[in-house]
């Protein structure tokens, strides 16, 4: 960012606090009107129990909202874990466009303060509760496979290559490249720092020192550990929330909705799929340790198998994205064929062997002439392939030289 | 190869006239089968039209078969242009190969000779002709269009990684790189000298004299050559027939036979596609050539345009190849995602960052259980992910780490 940019945007900052927020609430009209203009007995609650940002809850008799500010660090480290406050930015936009392509299973965002880095939003109501407390406590959530197979498929299959145009692809890839802080983090607590000494690793001591140790000094794992992080940072393939482990996600039995996607970038969709399964299967380990006389927990075990084997079965049979995928390999496959086709023809015409459907029309006029249209109808292939779209149009534009 | 191999293998070669053909195929119990050992009163005649070979047909009046002998040359040029023999082995592998996938529309090899370069196989008997000849001569086929898509989605794709294992298809990718100078014949005379003044450019002088030129001073143009010169060379995608051009076809309006696939390697599936797509343009912009009082082709263009248009739709419509497009997408999209779930599950044990599900669980001990498991279990998946092929895998694989 330009130096002159980032001390304005710094001026506009001020980390708030109940007080503050109150009278940030009253001067914005968007906030105010959620909360039905009863701006004079709110009930306002800090719950930020996550690693990096301030969440207050407001309530009004006649509304709620969720006020969430970032501030320049860690919160889960301290100000010594700098961290820019532009992951507000990131969060509201990757909330606005997901909310778009699911409006089921994403909140509304109300109102969003680049300067303040702070995000407006839907208060999620109780009785949600985050789904990685609802594990804990052993609950079932009969739709959460098919809500989140369906959040899945919709947010990365409509934001990649399956769907959109090179252009609006590569647009959203630029937007999200300057997120490269979060992901500088992801991949230093995600990919590097488990697989060797660093200062914040910590495991349940000193039970677990063996197998940190061999996690460390695990040739193959570090290999495969390698490949998945060039993946990560190369793989702009679709507009991954970043972070979708159990703890991003609001359950009630009838409702799921997915939060904090300050992670927000293009990267391997795999990353986001992998990180939902990846904490129910946790969720599962966990299970041992909180069995007691009441619940052994095994039945509550086959529930998150059967959510963990029912998520990617609904995610993978999804039909639309079944189509897009398809349509994406054939429309490649069209235009390289029209490619390779049109050089094929320019070739016979103007290179070394010719072909007798020209060769056996004596009169060499006549030859010309069709070799002409022949031509020129393989050089405007050539060089325009790319925009047919169907085999229909392409013998439209091959009849459009052939006048006689 | 090595020169040892190479002076043997020269040593084993002598081109054949019709006397010594005839002692071969006496002293060869698999050609000599197939004529019904009749072998005294022999019909034989040489008909290779091509570029590149000798081709004789031999009948006997109790059976028949061609004879194809590659010689060290390019026939069409003569020996001022060498030509390595290997081009038959090449042939007669792919032959062997797409008749496997596609009996219907490709002829049966009866005998491979490597060191004579020398290929035994059906003799395609008439009233098959050379589809160019039909094309020319103003024959609809009317099943052409269902035969070719057959053909090009049945040899196309079960070459391709739709369908092989990696290690497979490697090994095909090796086999056939071999056939290198075949590829540089086709590097040059499609993808450089139409572009550039070559020595064996030919154009009906004088009347297309400016439209070569222009194709030569076209940037445009040469950067959309360079593109899918580099794709040809590059993209090991299927094994091609490598010169599928309607000289390589026969047909009767009941049957198509794809002939002489000697240019075979593993390149971008949409040049054998598109090669057979823009010779039947091709022979379109011919017609109006042919036309005469009796028959003023019309009808005909039209029926060439149908042919190519339900070429394609045909071809994009087979479901069996949908159907692997979207397996492969989806099986390395379960293997991205196997590889991501587990990096998750590792980090959240042995990294900084924890997850209540575990924490929450007093007993340090009990904790430390519940975490190895997990983290075996990730250990496990992260190295092995590419052995799946169901979610149901991966929940028995789960379980196997949840011994009480």
């Amino acid at each position: 960012m330009a130096a002159a940019a980032a001390e304005q945007q710094q001026q506009g900052f001020r980390p708030l606090d109940e007080a503050s927020l109150v009278a940030y609430i009253k001067a914005t009209p968007a906030l105010a009107a959620r909360l039905g203009g009863r701006l004079d007995a709110l009930t306002i609650k800090e719950v930020g129990d996550g690693n990096l940002n301030f969440v207050y809850i407001v309530l009004s008799d006649a509304g709620s909202l969720v006020i969430k500010q970032a501030l320049p660090y860690i919160r889960l480290v301290g100000d010594s874990w700098p961290m820019s406050r532009e992951r507000a930015y990131f969060e509201a936009s990757a909330l606005q466009k997901h909310r778009a392509l699911c409006p089921d299973h994403v909140p509304e965002v109300y109102h969003f303060d680049r300067a303040m880095s702070l995000i407006g939003m839907r208060y999620i109501e109780p009785p949600h509760i985050i789904l990685r407390k609802g594990l804990i406590a052993g609950v079932e959530y009969p739709l959460l496979a098919e809500h989140m197979a369906d959040y899945m498929a919709k947010t990365l299959f409509f934001t990649s290559l399956l769907y959109n145009s090179t252009t609006d692809h590569k647009k959203g890839v630029a937007q999200y490249c300057d997120n490269v802080e979060m992901c500088r983090l992801t991949e230093q607590v995600v990919f590097s720092d488990p697989y060797m000494l660093a200062k914040y690793n910590r495991c349940t001591s000193p039970f677990l020192d063996n197998d940190a140790a061999a996690v460390r000094e695990d040739a193959e794992l570090k290999l495969e550990i390698a490949e998945l992080k060039s993946m990560f940072i190369e793989r702009a393939q679709a507009l991954l929330h970043g972070d979708l482990h159990t703890g991003s996600i609001m359950v009630t039995p009838d409702s799921t909705q997915v939060i904090d996607p300050e992670f927000a970038f293009y990267g391997p969709m795999g990353y986001d799929i992998g990180a939902f399964l990846g904490n129910l299967i946790l969720a599962y380990f966990s299970q041992d340790g909180h069995a007691d006389q009441a619940n052994d927990r095994k039945a509550y075990k086959k529930w998150i198998l059967k959510t963990i084997e029912d998520s990617w079965n609904l995610f993978h049979k999804n039909s639309e994205l079944l189509r897009l995928a398809q349509k994406k390999y054939m429309t490649s496959l069209f235009h390289d064929s029209l490619g390779f086709g049109s050089a094929k023809m320019i070739r016979r015409i103007v290179g070394i062997a010719h072909v007798e459907d020209f060769e056996s029309i004596e009169d060499a006029s006549k030859r010309a002439s069709c070799e002409r249209r022949a031509l020129n109808c393989a050089k405007a292939i050539l060089k325009g392939r790319r925009q047919f779209e169907s085999i229909g149009q392409v013998i439209v534009h091959v009849q459009s030289f052939d006048r006689d």
